[in-house]
């Protein structure tokens, strides 16, 4: 049997084998990034036409189309609907996106963490991932212009607003800096924006893609945390250079999104239902990411280090003792305890050992100090070793 | 703007721009493939669990997994429902399959005729594609065993029951050749079957991965041609050195297919409903294909060959004076109606002049005779020239 060359890049996914085994009703689950099931709004379908069973658009639908293009305008973003494609979830835009630009061997400037699941896209296409480190408010930018002036990369792959994994939000300055420096260098930005709307303070953190005057870029967003991840529903809005491009590489994929999930998201886009739904979302995981602030004082507070997340669905916790969290996994699920390890979400995962992802939104508050307790616990007796 | 070297093989869609000329309302459009509006079936979505909003397995819904295992197996298929997939639509069984098998230069087996958007996926990843003669019961056997005799592909990709765009169903004797010819080789199979449940007769069509004994195989189908396009769900079942590449491949291109397409195609599958709903269809259908063919008759005798498909949704045209149908287009358009040239579904287009592939289920039986006449007399008129 003969692969192709890229099998041999294709990587056992260690959080799908983390959420499989995280699976069984006793185990308390940090590890995922899923809604809260309590959370996930009632939908009617009642109203839908019988027209959204037959073929669609690749661009998507023309309503929704608009209804994204108009929110992303109220964001600072340029754009109109010609330019916006639903993509099937936004990990299809990194698809896309790959496929694009990615030929093997081409270098591609990411974030230290980055998002694991993006990690793995662009590398399964063999791109040669560069890396800028990461601080409280965005990327070290001097660093950023040394990888800038000493590479060439095909895009730079950017999550400012709540990164997953490490919940940061980059400032204005950063963001204004970091455009200044792509337009200088002429480097494509894509930027990743899921977790936007899951904001618990009254922080700016306009768009990036605003701010270039003239590097191209594709900004793309999702329902799926905001809405329903089971819809399958994302975009991706894209300068005119990329579009036809992005549009042709869709139809090859899959032709067109479900029209079912697009027409749900339509009744939600820019109503009064969704701004009242946004506001509860915000308030039940600005509660839960307080409790869970609460047990990590409790039960983290001499083992590691972390800044309180403003936004997202993940604490981010640097070990003071460092050692690679891959090792605690089996100890942790025999406790019954799930959390993801940091290394994953690095291009060089041996150099960067300490960390852990830790989602606060789906472990009940009940729950919640006795699964970090147990977790301390673990971490305590593998550093004891 | 450095694109992948991918980008220079992404074509222009030929139908995509034929298909948007056609969605003019006066246009008679044999173009393209939908299923007949009157016919989507009505579909309830009151029951549908709030879960189904929640992440779900790229693997697919288990009850599903296991309807269509069941499916496959009356079939003749042997399989279980761990070696089923559920996908975003067929479609993207032909990405995924690109993604495993397909570096540049990769020799790929397809008929010729073949399916325009599967050669485009394979292009698209580099295939060098390399073809075998379709006869009226299937391939041309000897030049099926030249081929491979002489060449190493990575896969075949066969449509072996109601072929788009020939309409060709195998016969039995043909399916057993070409599956001991596949194991005498050792070459993977892809059976695609989007069309096995629109047929109008009693012949029989036994898969041809049912008659492997040794060759790798991946087997796919839709719910889009029997229940509704929009839903975007289709499934492939692989042998099992296949099948964890292919899952992972489709976790990094989409996360997995959306939910609620999936439960209610799970309503449909196996159902006393369905049986009656498949029923209908292919009545409704078959009458279809009857006024086209009487229609057909009348204008073309003199001007075309083709048999009688016995399913799917295309009559297959040879005129007997072969030109390039392509440059019919414009002055069809210029008379209101569309049809889809044949050249596009050859790897060498400019070698096969002089096929049309009429669709017979979306015009209205009463505009039937007026949009043949019109197209007749476009092709007379250019054969005079």
């Amino acid at each position: 049997m003969a692969f192709s060359e890229r099998i041999a890049r294709l990587k056992s996914s260690l959080i799908r084998e983390i959420l499989a085994a995280a699976q069984r009703s006793e185990v308390m689950s940090f590890a995922g990034g899923l809604p809260a099931e309590p959370m996930l709004p009632k939908v009617d379908w009642a109203e839908m036409p019988a027209s959204m069973g037959q073929y669609g658009m690749s661009e998507g639908e023309p309503a929704l189309r608009e209804a994204i293009a108009a929110e992303a305008r109220a964001l600072g973003v340029p754009c109109d609907a010609s330019q916006v494609l639903i993509v099937s979830g936004s990990q299809q835009t990194l698809d896309l996106a790959s496929k694009l630009f990615i030929d093997p061997g081409a270098e591609v400037l990411l974030e230290a963490p980055t998002y694991l699941a993006a990690l793995q896209a662009f590398q399964l296409f063999g791109a040669d991932c560069i890396s800028v480190p990461q601080e409280a408010d965005g990327p070290e930018l001097a660093a950023l212009r040394q990888r800038l002036e000493n590479h060439k990369p095909a895009f730079a792959y950017l999550i400012p607003t709540f990164q997953n994994p490490s919940g940061t939000r980059y400032s204005e300055a950063k963001r204004e800096a970091v455009a200044a420096l792509l337009d200088e260098f002429g480097v494509t930005l894509i930027e990743d924006e899921p977790y936007r709307e899951l904001v618990f303070d009254a922080g700016s953190a306009t768009p990036i893609v605003s701010r270039l005057k003239q590097a191209s870029w594709i900004y793309t967003g999702t329902v799926s945390k905001t809405l329903l991840p089971g819809l399958r529903v994302g975009y991706l809005i894209a300068t005119k250079d990329l579009y036809p491009h992005l549009l042709r590489l869709k139809q090859s994929a899959d032709l067109h999104t479900n029209r079912i999930g697009q027409w749900q998201a339509l009744q939600w886009l820019g109503s009064e239902q969704y701004r009242g739904h946004l506001a509860e979302l915000r308030d039940f995981y600005r509660i839960r990411r307080d409790a869970m602030q609460a047990a990590l004082l409790e039960h983290f507070a001499d083992l590691a280090e972390w800044e309180i997340p403003q936004g997202g669905l993940f604490f981010w916790l640097t070990l003071k003792q460092p050692l690679d969290t891959r090792t605690l996994l089996d100890a942790a699920l025999a406790q019954n305890v799930a959390f993801m390890p940091g290394e994953p979400f690095f291009i060089d995962p041996d150099a960067n050992p300490g960390h852990l992802r830790l989602n606060f939104s789906h472990v009940a508050p009940e729950r919640l100090s006795e699964g970090l307790r147990r977790l301390a616990t673990v971490i305590q007796e593998a550093q004891a070793k």
